[in-house]
């Protein structure tokens, strides 16, 4: 698990006893995953654990000394079952203290609509000390920053604004270019000369997707690089192959 | 992260490159949290990984000893990028065989369909050694047990009938029955008081889970537990909160 150089990687780890029971289906990961893809980091792995504070104190502290950047979702609300400001604060090793700037906002926030800034709501700006803020344009409550630890929301449209105010902040990668084929022969045709491509091209990653549509299987082969030679080369082996296996098909 | 008496507990292994770069959206991690959940197995934690082998072992690795039940999904087509079986070999220190019976299922499926039975396809006859085969009424290429781990196909339709196919024979737990109430309050108004509920009813998780959903925020409150009394308990302890808030609301 060495990182090679000039990438910079990253882990998610999405927090909530609902995604586990099947309650509620994840929308964050593939999110955050395209978003990373763009911006050329290397999403490397991504784990789905509940609300349990061991855990996620584990979980952090395994993850953190891996990757360039860990992001997390859920947990930060009002709640008792909102429990990763403490459990982060506990694994960076922080005490979880009232964040002042992020207790402004609430009481603002609810002053400005006539609402009582409840206990439980001051929950909401817990986080540990020397954390900064990730905006929340949505409902206010903002996420934090600690050390290489990005904790975010769990609600998809708050996740989603959180993680664009922090990607420009980010820093990229060379982007990871992709080109796909529709392919007509199924994967038991092709696997073969596939692996020998694939070995050709070393600078590249080649993909077999089969998907199943109703009627049967299609596949779809993807190319990924960071050298933009590389990609149309080894895409230009994989066009040939299909052109010779159409042809040894019509001779037939 | 011990583990309580009397629970049968799971952890899923998502494996595949295409989940890591957004490229494909995960299914198959909902689907079985949802078919566990209603076996009262225990879903404790999901990791999605590339397609690398050294992270493979690990990872299977590190989970087998913790829990009951390990689903891999992914990597057990014909191409070169199917490494799985390999790699799940290796984490149980079995030697990677071509299985006999699964090279018959494949042999026979495409002889009836007068396709040739390439080097590609009869990759996917490979297993460790002493593994049980997982049946796959969509497209005969078995998945495999060896062990604790459980090792199936990652397109969603496979991936089903292979967890339909092994589900009978999991041991089961005491299954958590679940009430949702629709909260009118938000999670601020109610949180402390949410707080002391959870705390008089420890025998249930009571979740708090708000939507967003273009004009607002909406709240479920969901209470969990394996035991009906105590269900019902936090249920009307959680009714009742609401019932005074609404008449509290009503009075001014």
């Amino acid at each position: 698990m060495s990182k090679p150089l000039n990438t910079i990687t990253a882990a998610m780890i999405a927090i909530g006893d609902e995604l586990l029971s099947g309650r509620t289906k994840d929308k964050n990961i593939g999110y955050l995953a395209e978003k990373l893809n763009e911006a050329g980091i290397d999403l490397k792995e991504v784990r789905i654990i509940g609300d349990e504070e061991e855990m996620i104190v584990n979980t952090v502290q395994a993850l953190m000394p891996r990757y360039d950047y860990i992001f997390t979702s859920g947990g930060i609300g009002p709640t008792h079952d909102d429990i990763t400001a403490d459990a982060i604060s506990k694994a960076v090793g922080r005490p979880c203290i009232i964040d002042a700037r992020a207790d402004q906002l609430l009481a603002d926030f609810y002053a400005a609509r006539n609402a009582e800034y409840t206990s439980a709501r001051r929950r909401m700006a817990r986080m540990p000390e020397g954390a900064e803020l990730i905006a929340n344009s949505v409902s206010t409550a903002p996420g934090f920053i600690i050390k290489n630890v990005y904790v975010m929301a769990g609600v998809p449209v708050v996740f989603e604004v959180m993680v664009n105010d922090v990607l420009p902040s980010l820093k990229k990668g060379v982007p990871m270019m992709s080109r796909t084929l529709a392919c007509p022969f199924g994967e038991g045709v092709i696997g073969t000369k596939l692996t020998q491509i694939q070995h050709e091209n070393p600078q590249t990653e080649i993909g077999s997707y089969p998907h199943y549509e109703g009627s049967g299987f299609s596949l779809e082969l993807v190319i990924r690089s960071r050298d933009e030679g590389a990609l149309d080369k080894a895409y230009r082996s994989i066009e040939d192959m299909i052109d010779v296996l159409k042809r040894n098909k019509a001779a037939h």
